[in-house]
């Protein structure tokens, strides 16, 4: 019996560190989640609160696991993967992280995990993460190379070939956050974005920089408006779908943005397929053509076709993603 | 004896095809070229005219390689790679080509040097071919990933992991000429890029754009000068070297352009080393500071230390690669 036929059918536990919500699931071999448990991340209280809290999430699915009388019942957990924000160096500490997680740089993940829950455990970036659960289970099966792009309070991404996420040098790669919008397609707006340069995408097209644009350019009388809504991505989406023209115009112009540097990298990775994840991916039907012609615009004729995707799994890409992660690269199984 | 002890010692033909001059050598399996023959792409003649010139120049080096007593002589050649202007589809035809070598779309290069020469024949890009030389034999040895950026007439890219060119869907992977300058780094210029977009990095930082923008720029006075020089990108460098402020402004610009291109792209791939090649190597004393000040200031904090370094391999690049892709696709050889 070889590596794959013993562990192929192994589950394995995934769990997600997010900004504001962790999430842990036991996933089966064929990238079904069972039961999943939500919490609030306590991203203010510290590194040690967002450890604890994570793995105690992670031990409550565990044990409800056992307990279980379903179709996931059974069946024991060989192995725990983690996505997490922030930068992951290979040892599986945070190497890097924005004020997202406050802290969260130095933060032995791994060890933590390993340690608490005595299993095998892989940890990598959240985004990383979505991509090969989207690689695996989701919106970009069935091809060699993807662009995974997520955007909803910061903007993440990867870059998958052949099954491999390209994590580069400094395990940093993917940051198309971090990629600035082309000349001319910013909207007349310069922004600096959170790493201290100007007008990466993150600053012209994450949630909370489309609320802020909408804020600058909304008069008195749409402000009392927006202050109600509340101001965040999804609030601005409801004002855009009831036909509010400034929502509708800032949002046109987040798409823009992102496609104009989604085309620019069209060129760079040809690759076979983008799928587009996180919040902006619910308000696809607003982004979805702007996108597409600011993309078509940048695009040689080979990457002008490159198909546009999103998320199949939503915001259990990554609780999916770090299960196969921990599949492949701990049990030895070709996903 | 395994495939890699039996071919791994192979002596292969390079050829580059190229705008304005087509190379050929025999290249040892240390990556050393022979004696080369150089003569002039008849690119305006045609694509049967640049063939023909090709094969006759690769014919010459197989003649010569035959009849010589140095180290290179007594053996035999296995194999034929060759690298070109535009893009390559993976059956060796040209999917795409610039005007650089009119009507090279749809040439069979494969076919055609596989019949005249009888050798098993690989056909790849001309930049991706270089980046395989600078990669196993030059400035990104040693390295795992590699972004390789060549500028001259145009500029091309390629990306390479783990001793694989990243292709892409349709073969244009790693067109970083045609990525867009960010917004606020094409020094209040706005330029149409060969592939019809505005302000890709060939239409701001090639050769023909730095001079371009030199002459538009220079007064009457300069102009004479300027046109006396013939305005190439040489000619520019030279003037910068003596002191002109306009041509040392010019050049800065464009190295400026080239490091915030580069400095998203080290965000979006986080290489081990970029290498520049082409005629902006031979002026990197002029470039580099620009370049690398432009970088840093788009760079992430792990990105930022990528390794910049020039080509090694200089105009003979592609054809010491094109022999590795040959080399490892048809002789089964792990460079």
């Amino acid at each position: 019996m070889n590596a794959k036929a013993a562990t192929g059918g192994a589950w394995v536990l995934g769990v997600d560190i997010g900004g504001t919500k962790t999430i842990a699931a036991i996933v089966g071999p064929d990238g079904k989640p069972g039961p999943s448990s939500q919490v609030a991340t306590p991203a203010r209280e510290g590194p040690r609160a967002v450890l604890e809290t994570a793995i105690r999430t992670a031990r409550e699915v565990l044990a409800g696991h056992r307990q279980q009388r379903d179709a996931h019942a059974g069946h024991a957990v060989h192995a725990c993967g983690i996505g997490t924000a922030g930068t992951v160096g290979p040892d599986g500490t945070i190497s890097y992280a924005t004020d997202t997680l406050p802290g969260w740089a130095g933060t032995d993940v791994r060890g933590a995990f390993a340690r608490a829950l005595d299993l095998p455990t892989v940890v990598l970036n959240d985004v990383h993460a979505a991509a090969r659960g989207e690689y695996a289970h989701g919106a970009a099966q069935g091809h060699r190379t993807a662009l995974v792009v997520w955007i909803g309070t910061g903007i993440g991404g990867a870059i998958i070939d052949a099954g491999t996420v390209l994590a580069g040098r400094t395990s940093t790669a993917g940051s198309v956050g971090h990629v600035p919008v082309p000349a001319g397609w910013t909207g007349g707006d310069r922004r600096q974005c959170t790493c201290g340069a100007w007008d990466h995408l993150e600053a012209h097209a994450a949630g909370p920089a489309i609320a802020a644009r909408y804020l600058r350019l909304a008069s008195s009388e749409d402000l009392e408006q927006a202050s109600r809504a509340a101001a965040d991505l999804r609030a601005i989406a409801a004002l855009a779908r009831a036909g509010d023209s400034l929502a509708l115009s800032v949002i046109e112009q987040a798409g823009t943005a992102i496609g104009a540097v989604l085309g620019g990298l069209s060129n760079m990775l040809d690759p076979d397929v983008i799928v587009l994840g996180g919040g902006v991916a619910a308000i696809s039907d607003l982004l979805e053509r702007a996108i597409r012609r600011a993309l078509a615009d940048q695009a040689l004729p080979g990457p002008a076709g490159t198909e546009l995707a999103f998320s199949l799994l939503g915001p259990m890409a990554a609780v999916i993603g770090a299960s196969v992660a921990a599949r492949t690269s701990l049990l030895q199984v070709i996903p």
